[in-house]
């Protein structure tokens, strides 16, 4: 078993902290810790939070934490910040949220960014989604600005998928176009203290007609004001409500198995394009040159790539 | 060869849409076509165009095709409408623009949505803007909404990106945010005649100082009016401009090395990919069941197909 693994099962918090830096890091041994996590993990809820910047995302998790903790049940929240890596947003956000449950063991934050790397940041939320998930938590916050599909791709690992919106903002078309509407199970209308209520809530309900109209579960919408801390209480009932449900109706299951068989692709992918990298360096006149000088086409280099994959698969003895 | 590769180098319109549609449902001989047709590519300039919903990028599009045919460039536009597959925005717009420039065969105009498929638009963008280029255009605009990490991703196969603002739209920030500001070679503000035009300069300026600063090619800004057909002279003039720096400093051919090389991994994660399909269809019990029951995790099943895909590639006898 790897050490790490051992040790989360511990629930040894720097342990935690370490796993998730390898996964990060895409180490070598990334595989065997995930692989030897896996049968510890199940027992979370993941909750999906998106909405458009400026929605008031951050301060209603920040509160919600703190509620969850005068139930007792302890959360992980995975924040992802996918700004320019100019901007170090990712590791401001940490310190200032760190700051308020920095002494609450019950709470663990981290934040991800983008750092390079083909659908790299993806993987590594939901990686580090299910080291959390082995750890203990009872919650997951998986946190995210809903705009490209990458952020979509992440929701999709959640339980349940919240969606903030603000009123007066134009968010419910921005939010209908990438598609989120589809994904929703519940609608946060924050800032509720803001004009625009009535209006936003007719164009949600309208929304929810065309898209939802024959669901079995139609997405509540719950007014809240996370900086006065309003109806955090009936957003936390409402998720338990469509946790009940998705559990009661397969929902939750049927979601888990589609996530399990789209974790299985993005690891074989992600190893080739390992392989293809491999390869390249290590030949004199790689692929890359090869295609970039014309000597072969890109199609042609490709089929080559998969076909010629076998002999380096053989040698290596990769495998069980 | 190709048949339809045959009637493209011939200019037939009609095997332009036909080869098109083929990729677009990744008909078996797709790889087949393209490979064909690679030597027939290079010759014309690709020219990006994104900026966020209402920047008026559609109609400035459709304006730089009149103003190219007055210079007798012939023009291919592929519009790239990554809406949510419930709107049936991409038709709409098709047939809206395709009025304009019906009877002109200088001018082929396709739009693409989303159709399912992992970075599935991508690809097919990707692979129709090389189709454009084998039947002969001289210019080929990519349009796209600039948002999420597909559509950065497309612009990247372009010689050229534009970047199209509006003042009092608080577009810059997001701009910025979502990474484009770094691949822009060029800033166009539309809808010139609407007040904030000194402020989105002022901003646009400072944050160039902030990224380009010390970049060899520092985006100019042109100002349009492009539904008073104001200033589409100057863009061209200024994407002009861009070209031959580009040419001349090397920086085309090596942006054209490194789509190459994108599109052979993309070829080969598609081909993985359509592998791992086909084989849990063949199969009784197949890798996705053997997951979801648990009876294996992720990880393991992953390594078990990428090993297991040695056999399927030598019975098939794959490749050169």
């Amino acid at each position: 078993m790897h050490p790490l693994a051992e040790r989360l099962s511990n629930q040894d918090e720097r342990a935690l902290a370490k796993a998730i830096s390898l996964v990060e890091n895409d180490a070598e041994d990334k595989l065997e810790l995930l692989k030897d996590i896996h049968p510890m993990t199940g027992r979370a809820h993941y909750i999906g939070m998106t909405g458009s910047p400026g929605a008031g995302k951050s301060s209603l998790v920040n509160r919600l934490i703190t509620y969850l903790r005068t139930l007792n049940l302890t959360v992980g929240v995975v924040a992802v910040d996918p700004t320019s890596p100019f901007s170090g947003g990712a590791l401001l956000g940490d310190r200032v949220r760190m700051a308020e449950h920095f002494t609450d063991p019950g709470v663990f934050i981290r934040s991800m960014g983008t750092r390079g790397s083909l659908g790299g940041l993806s993987r590594t939320t939901k990686e580090t989604v299910r080291l959390m998930d082995a750890f203990g938590f009872d919650v997951i916050l998986i946190e995210t600005v809903g705009v490209g599909q990458s952020e979509l791709d992440i929701m999709k690992i959640a339980d349940t998928i919240a969606v903030v919106l603000n009123p007066g903002s134009g968010d419910v078309v921005q939010v209908f176009k990438a598609g989120i509407m589809e994904i929703a199970d519940l609608f946060i209308v924050n800032k509720a203290d803001l004009p625009g209520v009535p209006k936003l809530l007719a164009e949600l309900e309208s929304m929810l007609d065309l898209v939802k109209h024959d669901a079995p579960w139609r997405p509540p919408i719950v007014k809240a004001i996370s900086v006065q801390n309003l109806g955090l209480e009936n957003v936390w009932k409402r998720m338990q409500e469509h946790i009940e449900y998705s559990k009661a109706s397969g929902e939750r299951d049927a979601r888990r198995k589609t996530s399990l068989e789209r974790e299985v692709i993005e690891v074989v992918h992600a190893e080739m394009m390992k392989k293809l990298v491999e390869r390249e360096e290590a030949e004199e006149k790689g692929w890359v040159e090869e295609v970039t000088s014309g000597s072969i086409d890109p199609y042609s280099a490709a089929v080559k790539l998969l076909q010629d994959y076998v002999g380096g698969l053989e040698r290596k003895g990769m495998g069980r």
